[in-house]
């Protein structure tokens, strides 16, 4: 089940998401890491802020939710060149304002589970798997983002 | 508790997103709807659009944070001149795609709760409400959002 000949450059991640995902390049989007049990994802606070000079938590969110979705997406892609995935559900908890570059770092919320998500997508092309992202800032968690995705195989 | 006087016109509304949050103009977030019970925002496809090419997760809960967020300021405002709003805590679920033009309605949570929520604000410059957004396509209901809120009176 190994992964890691499918895994992107953080430079092709963050090309694929501008291409693919209109908010990110709205957001200015980047990927500062990409391996096989973590995608770290950042943004600049300019087109993220809101009235309080703070990011507002919908950019979080949203980057919380691309690092997740981007976890699942370089880890899949190898093994389901067809796989589709899409998000059912998220909760995010904000700790405190976040006042400049923010960063969102995905992991699967339990690693175990992935054997098994892998098999069901296989067997029955769809399968269902969480995903936890942190929120940091200049080094600190400011917010923790947890989600649920499917993935659709459409081979 | 009167708090019609203080309502603002859906014009006014929008144009404050603009100004006050970057994402909502990336976005191209417009407002419906401004009445006492309820906020109603839409944005259109192609600013939010994912890889799939319906509304990427982000671009409608950021919507539906906007929506609430607006309730709580639009009632508020009158009251509170100085009242600052941010979220605490939010959770999205995503029922289907969204094709298209979408929307988010705002409603409190809990109406009932509004007076205590205003007196503890007069009296202790800071209290917590909760409100739901229901996210819409076509007519139909396609998500529901609900978030936790802090105002703070910062006179």
């Amino acid at each position: 089940m190994a992964v890691a000949q499918a895994l992107m450059s953080a430079q092709s991640l963050a090309q694929y998401l501008h291409q693919q995902i209109a908010l990110s390049r709205a957001m200015e989007v980047d990927a500062l890491e990409v391996s096989e049990d973590s995608v770290r994802l950042s943004a600049p606070l300019a087109p993220n802020v809101n009235h309080r000079a703070t990011v507002f938590g919908g950019s979080a969110s949203a980057l919380a939710i691309l690092a997740a979705w981007s976890l699942l997406h370089v880890r899949l892609r190898g093994l389901f060149p067809q796989v589709s995935i899409v998000i059912q559900r998220q909760s995010t908890s904000y700790n405190r304002p976040i006042q400049g570059a923010f960063s969102a770092r995905a992991a699967l919320a339990h690693p175990d589970d992935w054997p098994r998500f892998v098999r069901l997508l296989a067997r029955r092309g769809k399968a269902r798997i969480s995903v936890t992202s942190t929120l940091e800032y200049a080094g600190e968690q400011v917010g923790q983002f947890s989600g649920d995705f499917v993935a659709f195989d459409q081979h």
